[in-house]
């Protein structure tokens, strides 16, 4: 299993080096039908700021998820992050990874903007994912599997510690992954036949009508979801009346998430919820701003008499606000995004701090292309790292048609992956028609 | 007092609106000479995603700070927001300024680049900054005097206090105003005849060789300075040689602040400044991530005992940050910043924050204008809200002649600016210049 490296170095000489690394501006246009409403996000508008590399005779497309507006501002950091990554041999990328990724998150005049936070952080999501794209298709395995097959140490070659140390070192790191080797065969075996529990965002948008919720709802349930989230947070008596028709249609046995969207006060946070207790939700995801650990601490701790738990991380902008939500008891669910934080490399570093702490990880999904990616990652946790009957993938039904390799989710579970690669490759007709402001879509639109 | 917006709305009717919004990007070539070389930026060419706005017969000119590379990605997201802007009254913006400010740091697709964090929140900086400017000029007032002159409950229409209730109130935040307002007069007295004290860091640059530190630490003595910063951080042993050739100039009877630019895991903080205490810093800045509230809390209970402080916030990225670094007990020393959160009015709500907890605010500046915006926020908060013989404003000698209004620093204290508006223009030659990359400084240079 430790060869890995020396399998790739068989593959690969360091003549082969990234040869492109090639941006675009895509934006679906989902506000139209007011898919994606929350109380924070009126009218997004699901949108990617992509990347494609080529490198030898492959190709690695990635991107980072946007709303619409702003995804030129990305596009922008992906064009400054360009010169950090063309011509620099793969072998040397994939064989050192935590220093490649330093090297894009620590440029020394780049790393003003963040630091490792808001778009330049963004941008470097959608490079790392493109290069995790193409190191799948040069093993020809789908990411997951790409992981589920690395010694720990390849694991841990991957990570950047930085800041990290007083919560996990890399020799415990090791010896987590370590432990868990003699069960991947198992855990993976599980995957294939059962695959992965998915919950349902797509029935209870915001800007949803009634009978929206009610139709929805209603066909979830018959797709097999047993879990369900609402978004709540713009009104409170609206609210309440909107858990009730869900748990009208969906009953007692299935599990209702909440999902606020960053609107409360701490305090006010603790008191809706207590109004919202009735329905029992399993949890509260960003009851309130997602930089606030101490008040996210506690909000989850006054809200343990109710068994309501705090959910949140799709807004965490790296692995020290995890790692700080993790040691405050700020969240009892880990939120990945495929995106938001460094890509796969940087939630790996969370995965590990989310197990020591015992936390579920639950990823955050949807928007385009979301599903898709961190699917590898939810897959290569439960097979490596830290199995959990609490841990399911959020799940949203739109734009999936236009990737070159949807999710499949069956029953309410999601299917593992079986392409090479990341599934982060949009079909290049949707590029062409959704690409802003050029794409054939928007040229007509804007007519 | 309490009439500053009715003789706003003498001066204004509502046809008066944001006629344009120019934005562009300024680079001065400071990595030539390893001016503002530190642990983590070893080659800063100090920049300015810079922007003017016309409104009636006023311009105002702002910008955001930036290190050269990425100058690009703020100025791209000043463009996503300059729409926000363009066509509103000025009398809507400026008394109702929390709504206005709300409106851009929560535009509902542009709020996902952040929230409220990286880059486009150095781009709101910039906007921000421009309209005080702008506000300033209408006036004929400086900004810390436009300030200064304000009610309590104008100056509180200023601050979005969201996330804020459980630290601070507005009710609360009013009546620590009017607590301070008898006392205004003879505080505005004191800085007019005293000045406001500055440290220099221009001496002690990491990438400056034994005889710059020497001659600089002496030349910076005879200009009538008594506090000096030095860079540590990437080699301890050189940072143990290097302050002691500081403290062989200065002298025991000069304070020694020291700045380690993040370099450091908690723990390493720690044992690393129990090694530089013996030259006795009045505190260690940014020892370790700028996000890690938990990790700089325990620094500095451990660094309580050795009597030096924590010093930060210079990259911390918005109030809510602050708001938690001064509830864990995280910073005995609150480093604003002009330009890394949303401009003067989420450093208003920092500023209140700081007061409520007894923390002297001790604004980080240098870079190029840092100094001239800053020192308005430190003679406001010296006036308004909090004195304390800790408060000190840090100074750098480079880029000041580039500046219309600079600052006048005079034997070791910044001097009272006189001149309508928030002394942010960037001379108009120097801007042609320094304009990336088509000033002509930079044609040259690329030739």
């Amino acid at each position: 299993m430790a060869g890995l490296f020396q399998s790739l170095r068989d593959k690969l000489d360091r003549s082969v080096v990234v040869e492109s690394v090639e941006m675009c501006d895509i934006r679906f246009p989902t506000s139209l039908e007011a898919h994606g409403s929350d109380a924070m996000h009126s009218d997004p508008d699901y949108s990617a700021a992509y990347v494609i590399v080529t490198g030898g005779e492959w190709t690695g497309h990635g991107f980072s998820f946007t709303l619409g507006r702003g995804t030129q501002v990305v596009v922008e950091g992906i064009k400054a992050l360009a010169p950090l990554v063309k011509g620099v041999p793969l072998l040397d990328i994939f064989c050192n990874f935590s220093t490649f990724w330093r090297k894009l998150t620590s440029e020394s005049q780049l790393r003003w903007l963040g630091p490792e936070t808001g778009a330049i952080h963004l941008s470097v999501a959608a490079v790392i994912n493109a290069l995790w794209d193409l190191w799948g298709k040069v093993e020809d395995k789908p990411v997951w599997k790409l992981l589920s097959d690395m010694s720990p140490e390849e694991i841990i070659s991957l990570v950047d510690f930085r800041y990290l140390s007083n919560v996990i070192t890399k020799e415990e790191a090791v010896s987590m992954l370590q432990s868990k080797i003699a069960g991947r065969a198992e855990q993976e075996k599980q995957l294939q036949s059962s695959g992965f529990p998915a919950y349902t965002t797509s029935a209870a948008w915001l800007g949803y009508s009634e009978e929206q919720l009610k139709t929805l709802c209603n066909a979830a349930l018959k797709d097999g979801f047993r879990s369900f989230k609402i978004k709540v947070g713009q009104d409170l008596s609206d609210d309440v009346r909107r858990c009730k028709i869900v748990r009208d249609v969906i009953g007692w046995n299935c599990d209702l998430m909440m999902d606020a969207n960053q609107r409360w006060e701490v305090d006010e946070a603790v008191h809706n919820m207590q109004q919202l207790a009735e329905f029992k939700p399993v949890w509260i995801e960003e009851p309130t701003s997602p930089d606030d650990v101490l008040g996210n601490a506690q909000i989850t701790e006054q809200l343990k008499p109710l068994a309501i738990g705090v959910a949140s991380g799709e807004s965490a902008n790296n692995r020290v606000m995890f790692k700080q939500f993790l040691q405050a008891g700020a969240m009892d669910f880990c939120q990945i995004d495929a995106t938001r934080v460094g890509g796969v490399n940087e939630n790996i570093a969370i995965i590990l701090m989310a197990a020591k702490h015992g936390v579920p990880v639950c990823p955050h999904a949807g928007g385009v292309g979301l599903c898709e990616m961190v699917q590898h990652l939810a897959m290569f946790n439960h097979i490596c790292v830290a199995s959990s009957n609490k841990q399911i993938i959020e799940y949203v039904t739109h734009l999936h048609e236009h990737m070159v390799d949807p999710v499949t989710v069956t029953n309410g579970n999601y299917q593992l992956p079986s392409k090479p690669g990341y599934s982060s490759e949009i079909k290049k007709e949707s590029r062409d028609m959704y690409r802003y402001p050029d794409g054939t879509f928007w040229k007509k639109f804007n007519n």
